[in-house]
């Protein structure tokens, strides 16, 4: 199967620390590179983490604060020093067009590429991007500003051809596309040849959900259902729920418990607190309720 | 004496590398702290070199290219976040603070201190900001845009008043100052003690000089006349003459040689281009010229 890798970048919250980074992850889909947020320092950690910059050309944000945008001024100038000339498509709040706008007229003069900013509407459920083998869904969360999950989803591959049956079938080039798409075969002959001789189940379609800075979103559990890898905040302990309740945060308890819920296969949780010297202490929580959880981790790459 | 020191925060240039981060520096002369530049970043390695955030209430921005200043909306917001209440003053070319109109708006709402913008006229050489102990004067640079250096003065300092010799002519406490600002000493019976017999020489006026980024300016020699530790970019070895006049910059050997014309007393050198993974060859260059010279790094602390 094709690669569908998620590179933690940063999983930090919004006060610096010298154990995480800011906010920021690489999605890799085939050959296909994705970004999800960009906090400061992203652009180094690219290069710590050896990912292509080029390889770059749509970055989601969830939300605009500081910590999971303020990178992306300085990856485009980057992008610029660099040469860049493909289009970069950014998708987030309206207002981070408007925030930008200044810079970007500043340090984009004489850049060789354009900028596509895609405005998102955080409280709907929406498909924001798409192409021939891939969504990315919103997924609405609970915090101070609007802010969105996002879902990606592999669409319906097609069916493997059996080498020896087309042989043995002399299935001409020009059908196999729409044998793999299910079709049945009719020989020379007028025999048909039911699609199920001629192959194989298709690879399944895997599927990622990010989901940061939130409370608990429940309501979101029938569109993350069965979800391959769920990224959770889990910004505070279960000994700060309050704290987490009233900054729009989640514990690794309630991360857990949505993993759980949603039938989630693998769970990883970030956005710690600064608080937290150790994270150890919250994936056991998370444990205790999903066990098959795991501390993101700067550098992290985990297939799915 | 008190502590007069350089802390480099960061010495490297446009494009992230991981060995070193974008331009800061924090300066530390008693128990005052100034910060020079602030490009992506800088709050992070402010953690790493368990730098006070507190303690900066003025930040000097040299010009306005990113790997100079992208780090300071973090930096506002980070303030922001841990409570600050003191003003903070930056002195910039009057666009940074255009440039970051919006983002203040957005993201310094609600925050309990203000921020002061002191506009820099980079052409002038000019005091821009002075307090009890110390000068801050700028020292034009010629780089693609309009561009400063700073020189930092340490005032000239009282003189030492003599233990022995206060207890001796019972010298009474309202008069020492003035004894230490040079004033001889009447006796009850009228006998003028001369200062030179009350006290010793005060300890020397420090000063500091930041040239980034820039051509050599060999017309501020006179400005630094003299200085203890004079910072200056060396974004190139000899070899990349060409691209250093090209683009704006300096070659160690250049470097040095405004070290050794200013009668600097030492040479830090830094800001190096991506391309050179060791920059032995920079330091060797710059030696060649101007012997007590040696490279920037981060979490350097040069005292004076």
């Amino acid at each position: 199967m094709e690669p569908f890798e998620v590179h933690i970048l940063g999983c930090g919250s919004a006060l610096p620390t010298t154990r995480h980074n800011a906010s920021s992850q690489v999605i890799r889909i085939g050959n296909k590179q994705f970004m999800i947020d960009c906090g400061e320092g992203t652009q180094l950690q690219l290069r710590r983490g050896h990912v292509h910059f080029s390889f770059i050309n749509h970055i989601f944000i969830s939300h605009l604060h500081g910590d999971h945008c303020f990178g992306l001024i300085g990856l485009i100038s980057t992008f610029g020093l660099l040469g860049r000339t493909a289009p970069l498509h950014i998708y987030a709040d309206q207002m981070l067009e408007k925030l930008m706008k200044p810079q970007l007229e500043f340090y984009c003069k004489g850049m060789n590429y354009p900028i596509f900013f895609h405005s998102i509407d955080a409280a709907r459920h929406t498909v924001i991007f798409e192409d021939n083998t891939i969504t990315v869904e919103t997924l609405p969360q609970k915090h101070r500003i609007p802010c969105c999950g996002f879902l990606f989803k592999e669409k319906p591959k097609k069916r493997h051809l059996i080498g020896d049956a087309a042989n043995y079938y002399n299935i001409p080039a020009y059908m196999r596309a729409s044998i793999k798409d299910g079709a049945d075969f009719v020989t020379a002959e007028g025999e048909t040849i039911p699609n199920s001789k001629l192959t194989k189940d298709a690879d399944p379609s895997r599927s990622y959900a990010y989901c940061s800075d939130t409370l608990p979103c429940p309501e979101n559990n029938m569109l993350i259902k069965g979800v391959d890898l769920l990224y959770h905040e889990a910004t505070f302990a279960e000994s700060e729920k309050g704290r987490a309740a009233t900054t729009f945060h989640s514990t690794a308890r309630q991360a857990a418990t949505i993993a759980k819920d949603a039938d989630a296969k693998r769970l990883v949780i970030g956005h710690f607190s600064s608080r937290y010297d150790d994270c150890e202490m919250l994936i056991n929580e998370a444990r205790e309720i999903f066990p098959n959880s795991i501390n993101a981790e700067e550098g992290m790459v985990i297939s799915i």
